[in-house]
């Protein structure tokens, strides 16, 4: 089994890695925007080669990984179906799905059953290869959503080889897995990023930046996040972001009209029920 | 030098744990709402003494350290002040200063000049005894903010004392006090709260908390945090915050209508800005 790595940052890089070493590739083959990237992979021990382009990369892989920020995904897929073999498949490992798989249906057009996204949870604001680890996706989940055309074959496959990666497959539908990461992933990206720019703007922001504590640190590591990586997700899961932005308002103007109200049992039942399903939250899937 | 302990939770047992270790405090006489709590100091070697009344913690002692819920400070204030010796001293550790500045100023009367706060950044959702650390407050800011009538020797005290936790002694006003942790504590806390408590609505909040990452649980840790004193902090801090909230939806309605816009640009701008200083944060006071 050859994998074509197209992408070798931080996920694409770990992910190559992780199924190399469990064994479920043969060899790798990595491309990268940098060349240097692709360099970096060979002496990282995650790739056997690295090469100058997509066709180098694509003619002969069994299998391609795209991991590429979601806006370059449709020029990506273009060039990567130009030279996929008649027999090999491919996924991409982005953060939203809706977009991103009718770039896939234009672009793979009659190879689109061939294509089968996985969307590992996993990442954090340390980006590219030098981030890279092999147990990045260990325990963590990976979203496969195949559409009603794709191939059965591929959706094995894809499993296959991210479940070799530790990952705990997951299986849903693109708007169910647009929905629930524009809540649960990308609206706490923007509510983040909100609040650094709203102490940025107080005239005083520098001794307050210098003041905050471990809740603040916390709040806020996603904030440190790539902005042009965030940029384009929200871009990309639009609607779905709004419609969360809108709701967490109202739910935010409960809790305001609470304090407002100085209403004590109304600020009560809202924070415990959140701190008690905080606690108990397992994370993992039923 | 003997210190009252009264109120052994996470804060207060770890201070008097620290002081005493750092040899600026010679005996430590506990007090606590349920004597367990005062007994598990005695045991864990922060106290010399398990008391069953403030009046036996604080008669005789040189130094009072109030580390109790806001709410009740007023309560636990008048109290001590009828035992508080003629020139005994005494602080608290409230996360908001105006309205326990106001409680000790009319529970201590003419002791008030021996009465200095000092609010130190450290805690978690962890909380009570058993999270206690000695090290708790090493390298962490502790801001204290005397008031005008407060006695020179008040304030050198108490920040000899803290100092000797390995905390950093900023001094400011109230009045800024309140301002800074209305930005970047309390409002951080109502905004992981509302996200909770809008994930835990939506009726698969079940399969959505099972789903979230390492981003979802960093910006939520902190509404894990105890919701009475979290309520109690909000209350205290009332107009403060719900000036914050209101600034913050503004940002929020900027970011939303950029993303309605697809306004690639101005979210670019901010999200870039808002990595740039999240990233550069030293969190050192300058």
């Amino acid at each position: 089994m050859r994998l074509a790595l197209i992408g070798c940052g931080l996920i694409g890089a770990s992910a190559a890695w992780s199924m190399r070493l469990a064994g479920v590739v043969d060899s790798v083959v990595a491309y990268n925007r940098h060349f240097e990237g692709a360099q970096k992979a060979v002496e990282l021990g995650i790739a056997d080669k690295a090469v100058y382009t997509i066709r180098e990369a694509v003619e002969g892989a069994d299998a391609v990984l795209v991991a590429v920020p979601v806006k370059v995904m449709y020029k990506i897929f273009a060039q990567v179906a130009n030279f996929l073999g008649p027999k090999a498949y491919v996924t991409d490992v982005g953060s939203v799905r809706g977009s991103v798989v009718a770039d896939a249906r234009e672009a793979f057009a009659e190879a689109f059953p061939r294509y089968c996204p996985v969307h590992p949870i996993a990442g954090g604001e340390k980006m590219g290869i030098d981030a890279a680890r092999a147990d990045l996706f260990n325990g963590a989940n990976a979203i496969c959503t195949p559409l009603p055309e794709t191939d059965p074959q591929a959706v094995q496959l894809w499993e296959h080889l991210w479940a070799a990666t530790g990952s705990n497959i997951i299986r849903m539908s693109v708007a169910e897995h647009d929905s629930i990461f524009a809540s649960v992933s990308h609206l706490p990206h923007v509510l983040s990023y909100a609040l650094v720019d709203m102490v940025c703007d107080m005239p005083d922001s520098e001794r307050r930046l210098a003041l905050t504590g471990g809740g603040f640190r916390d709040f806020t590591r996603i904030a440190a996040s790539s902005p042009v990586m965030w940029r384009d997700i929200c871009l990309a899961n639009r609607e779905q972001l709004l419609e969360n932005i809108d709701l967490y308002m109202e739910k935010l103007n409960v809790l305001r009209q609470a304090v407002a109200d100085s209403d004590a049992a109304r600020m009560d039942a809202i924070f415990t029920r959140a701190a008690t399903v905080r606690r108990n939250q397992v994370y993992k899937i039923k």
